[in-house]
């Protein structure tokens, strides 16, 4: 049994290319997170997993930490989550055979160490609701903009994690009618079909499409399909390219679109942007179109903020799981 | 103080056209409600409120139940509703100059009973969410379907109330990008404006004139724009006639939607339907077109159940609030 005095956690976070793992204690990383390529196959996974655990036990012996302050291992994975067994219970693409796999009972067996297993988007909204400016709101909507949008909802402290362990699906709320956009999961109109960064360059598309038959002049008429980039719209907005800037302002609208929704189903305190794209995302503008567009004096009172803990987030907040689990009292096993 | 024993409470459901107040004891009415009109002021709708409270005791006493029975009153109102003070602190539509009333200071003051106030949307999501066969479940979404849409979440037990007591204006999520409807409370696209009974009229009339341009038969081309009405519409879908049909199916459509994007953001256990059209739904269609809208095994796994208390679930809700602070010893007074 892990010391109820114990404050610190392994965190990992389990991706298609790599694995991350630290230290966390006290909401920040010891040391500098390790890196090791992600195995194909899911007993190496495994294998790979706990080797990373282990040298993080010794790396944090080395730098004065007691094997027993540390209270357990949290693990951020793709895929839907059964945290309450452990195990990956849906489909995890990046991660071929994944699921199935009863995560938490064999770590838990080759470690000797309490495992939580958190599904890595809300492992990750979990991180950013728990820092310190936040961990006080009624609730928390952390949105993730990258190649899609993922998501996580953390209402007085805890992940809303929903019958099937599938809350936070916010990418695929539907936020059209017309059935011009299909996405990745194979229904139209979803959310991330728009402001993700593939949402981001199907608008190019159109409008460039669009104003072509208008005539307008843009840079962008001189980039390949293949050349067509987030990075390069973003870079032609910024040179003040016209039409650049027109699809620039369009993917936050379509991001504003979901964030009212949201609102006005939650009427969250806080929203937070996070992911890859984030950095690209005019929070200020997102505010804006948010009052334009919400239901009068709730769309003033929501804030947008910008991630604390970029990639680290889920890392953190899988090791924050177990940290506030053995803090209330709750076993990480249940 | 009321006594931590007690178990009932009475509930009042205050609308734009009437009062209805009963003694709820064990989530059912004890006799039948009682209706008053509801005043054209503020200061009236306060005395009528207080006259019927008095009547319900009275009423109460007469069947047997003693006043220290009656543990507080639960009014359900039009409008946001800061449940803290007991204050509405938005527009109440039907209810002009309501907003304002510190309606839990004055009645208290006035009955010398705890008070609690909820909007009504919410009041019925609670009752219908504390009904036998649901109370234990983690988290359901009522739906009332009427003039608009209007609906509640409750969370473990619990309504959401947001940061701003505006959570749950689900009619208010946006499912579209064309700005074709306009919705009541302003903004383009709202699921009210497509879901509720006025968006079926305006489908009704984008599907007659577009059929009529194609020369398809109808009996609904005989009915004048004054008398198209969602009843007379319901009636001959009822009736065969295919451009009927054609409306309530894509209505039907219209109302997945939303719920598929509640399912995908809340993964709820269940969806309670309620409200005037809750009747005109078809809840096995719902489920067939949730499954066929939403992510593999999320939209099959969610139940869509109609309303248990009907037209009384205001009043029950709101009254079983207070019976549920008291029961949890935290007084209505908070």
């Amino acid at each position: 049994m892990p010391s109820k005095r114990a404050c610190a956690a392994i965190g990992i976070d389990l991706g298609g290319t790599n694995l991350r793992g630290a230290v966390v204690e006290n909401g920040k990383l010891v040391g500098e997170p390790v890196y090791v390529e992600t195995p194909d196959h899911p007993e190496k996974i495994v294998d790979a997993l706990v080797k990373l655990i282990e040298d993080l036990l010794d790396e944090a012996q080395t730098s004065g930490l007691q094997r027993d302050a540390i209270c357990g291992v949290g693990i951020a994975t793709a895929g839907v989550v059964n945290c309450d067994t452990g195990e990956v219970i849906g489909s995890t693409g990046n991660l071929p055979g994944w699921a199935g796999t009863k995560i938490r009972e064999v770590v838990e067996a080759r470690t000797g160490l309490s495992v939580h297993v958190e599904n890595d988007a809300n492992a990750a909204a979990y991180g950013e609701a728990r820092v310190e400016e936040l961990k006080n709101l009624h609730c928390i909507v952390v949105v993730t903009l990258g190649t899609g949008i993922g998501g996580g909802i953390v209402i007085d402290g805890k992940l809303l994690h929903g019958r099937g362990w599938a809350a936070g699906e916010i990418g695929h709320m539907s936020i059209a009618l017309d059935d011009s956009r299909l996405c990745t999961c194979g229904l139209h109109n979803c959310w991330e079909a728009y402001g993700s960064g593939r949402g981001l360059l199907a608008t190019a598309r159109e409008l460039l499409a669009e104003k072509n038959d208008e005539g307008q002049d843009s840079t962008l008429f001189e980039v390949g399909e293949a050349e067509l980039t987030t990075y390069k719209v973003f870079q032609e907005a910024k040179a003040g390219d016209l039409l650049a800037c027109a699809i620039v302002r369009r993917w936050h609208e379509h991001i504003t679109t979901g964030i009212v929704n949201l609102t006005h189903i939650l009427n969250p305190d806080c929203f937070v942007i996070t992911g890859g794209l984030s950095q690209a995302c005019d929070l200020a503008l997102l505010k804006e179109l948010t009052v334009e567009k919400a239901l009068h004096n709730i769309g003033e009172t929501v804030e947008i903020r910008a991630s604390m803990l970029d990639t680290n987030a889920g890392l953190i907040g899988a090791a924050q799981s177990v940290i506030d689990e053995v803090g209330a009292g709750v076993p990480a096993r249940r």
